[in-house]
């Protein structure tokens, strides 16, 4: 199975758990059978391995999420990367080419294309394994996956299915109605819209062809800033006439505010946190290291990050968007494919993080034009390379950096240093990367 | 005016604010006409000043709280050091006798006692200044202030005057009462007893040697462990004939807990914070410096610090102590006489800390058995002295520091630092303080 996961998000509305570089979808919220916590991505990734260990997956992102995929995911997921964001039609059609032109993938296999973010149970991705075996038949150039509706939701398009059958054919498609529509539409025997479809990579190639001047991946890559933004549904399935729908009863649930959210955690708490016996409805996500009490509290969410803290009424969560806008975010913590920081101090000229490297990973060789650094490490143990000189590093040793200075760590085993930042105009922009090889 | 402030309190009930080194008297909660903020100790030295400023105000304490007292009102304040707890009738003993033997306060002169943290009018102070000359005029030998009861309180013992009159001879006292009774008491014309009371220096000095076998003040501040553990009201003033109450009708309160606490506030937030219009009955108090927001709230409490967060509702907030018990409290800031420090990362062989010293203070010049430090200074001027060779230090220099080595920093302006301890065994009393002019 060919499978293109879309990943964007914005990362306002799951504040301060989310930020511009932690979309809700990295959060790791759900308990695994071992008791560790998984991300939403993490969770749908280990779901498509079981139904099928040989599928190939491929995330559609944008650069801000490539650390946080890699971080999470490691190096075996195929990544297209989107230069911008410019909605699914040109997304899905970035990433045919590339499954096409890259990963060599032949035309006439089927790709499935799927939110990276459904909370669904396991046997949703066997039904995906049947929707692009059906794809790949060619009844239909389309096949979309039509959700059971279990209540009126006005969050959802909807399809209308010619009949009640598994596999059906879509009389028409309806956009995303008010409450008392959708309970007529699902009178009529509407199914939910998804986001969630098949079709063979050739069939998409061509009609990307159709609505794009392009020869190949390299091609459309190089000018997908020019293409217009429209959706998949506007641009394809709108239009197409030979479409089918599968149907699927089980859970769907889009996870987008605290309140949905909250709703899928097995526990009221993760984190340190204690409650009294009288608050009922409470969920705490806390990922600081101080703990949270709450004392008599109802239907309330909390969560806290280094990037702020929300102590929310469950059904006003949804509407912190316009208040988290107005808050000047410096990225507090940040997930790298290399490893972690934290921002611990921030002054005027200086920006004290921790950095945390895994095993065998190194930062960039990179130097910075208008602040110096220190490190100091605190635990394992690497090496570092300055101006081109190796050194060896471990608990307690300290490296001065000047501006200008080229520089990186190489962890051998798990290496946590003290960066200390210092200069008057301190910012990520001001980072000159370089090629190791060339230079050491 | 001679006035000796009684600073106790371990600092649950207002926990994450309060600590086990900052008692709630030491939070900056009060809005000052000027904009800045101001705790109950430094509010009520104002007040004091404010009424008399020639007033001798010496604060009786332990060792816990002087950093955080010379912190707050600088040096000129006397305290008096209490070597334990010993409840009141020790500590006043031992103030007393400081009074007279090391401030040089004759023995005809009167004293006022007072806790630290009444929340009060100025006009309470110019009342407090009357008490004394009262005292001083020998009428009787405990001048007490009776105040006049505005509820039924539980928290209060009661004084009955024998009359109405401004200034009355006390007929008895009562233990803090059940509501009813209290009721019953405040019918009969009964005063609430805030600990507030006045006596010449003799007369206490004679009653302490009546009870304790001591000298003068060395002698009694050696002794001080095996004095007996008894209240000033039963050891003193319950049996005192010649007692007079004068009558404070104004304002007077307890703020002990966050809902009384907030009662005080002039505002709904302090810190970085945002609620939206849908809250109601909303107080937040942030310390932290990443924001908070608060979502259809009612009647509940937020406050945030380096030591945790607390999210309750009001009523509750009265009930946090046995779950403050069960946390396992590192300090995480505190303010120290020649400045403050706040924790900024736990690792188990490293602690990373930030040190503010105020222009021209310096810590003690001490050593580590146990533990490697390193500096990084972030901002400031200033000198250290490393094994007695003196260097000078500013933005960007580094000193690393091994354990045994004896080390301390001298601002020259606000100086700050980055301290990053190492070591298998990191804890604040592996500590041994020299005497800097022996060895530099």
């Amino acid at each position: 199975m060919n499978i293109v996961l879309l990943s964007g998000g914005s990362g306002q509305r799951l504040w301060p758990l989310s930020n511009t570089i932690r979309s809700k979808q990295f959060i790791k919220i759900f308990k695994t059978e071992d008791g560790r916590y998984e991300s939403m991505v993490q969770r749908v990734y280990r779901q498509i391995r079981k139904a099928d260990k040989d599928a190939v997956i491929t995330i559609a992102t944008s650069k801000a999420q490539v650390s946080s995929i890699r971080h999470q995911l490691g190096d075996e997921v195929g990544i297209s990367l989107e230069p911008c964001r410019r909605d699914t039609f040109p997304a899905i059609a970035l990433s045919s080419a590339y499954l096409h032109d890259v990963a060599g993938v032949p035309g006439n296999e089927a790709v499935v294309v799927c939110p990276v973010d459904p909370f669904v149970e396991d046997d949703f991705f066997s039904m995906i394994k049947a929707l692009g075996a059906q794809a790949e038949k060619g009844e239909a150039n389309l096949v979309l996956v039509g959700i059971e509706p279990t209540y009126p939701s006005e969050k959802y398009g909807y399809i209308i299915p010619a009949s009640k059958s598994g596999i059906s054919a879509v009389t028409t498609f309806r956009e995303k109605p008010d409450v008392r529509t959708a309970e007529r539409y699902i009178s009529q025997g509407a199914l939910w819209n998804g986001g969630v479809f098949a079709f063979r990579l050739r069939y998409l190639l061509n009609k990307a062809h159709e609505l794009i001047d392009f020869t190949d991946y390299d091609d459309l890559f190089s000018k997908y800033e020019t293409l217009e933004k429209i959706s998949f549904d506007y641009a394809v399935a709108e239009k197409e006439e030979k479409i089918q729908v599968m149907r699927y009863k089980g859970e769907w649930k889009d996870l987008g505010t605290w309140n949905t959210l909250t709703e899928a955690m097995q526990e009221n708490a993760i984190g340190n946190a204690m409650m009294n016996e009288r608050c009922s409805g409470v969920h705490i996500v806390n990922e600081l290291n101080v703990p949270i009490l709450a004392m008599g509290l109802h239907d309330v969410v909390i969560s806290a990050s280094p990037e702020g803290i929300l102590v929310s009424d469950k059904e006003q969560s949804s509407s912190i968007k316009p208040f988290v806008e107005k808050i000047d975010r410096q990225i507090m913590f940040a997930e790298k494919s290399w490893g972690s920081y934290r921002v611990l101090d921030v002054e005027d000229r200086s920006l004290t993080i921790k950095v945390t490297l895994k095993p065998g990973n190194r930062m960039n060789y990179h130097s910075h034009q208008y602040r110096d650094e220190v490190w100091v490490c605190i635990s394992g143990q690497g090496k570092t390379i300055v101006d081109g000189v190796e050194h060896p590093i471990t608990v307690g040793d300290v490296v001065t950096m000047q501006a200008g200075c080229r520089h990186t760590v190489i962890a051998v085993t798990e290496l946590q240093l003290i960066e200390v930042q210092l200069g008057e105009d301190i910012n990520v922009q001001d980072k000159q990367k370089y090629n190791l090889t060339e230079t050491s």
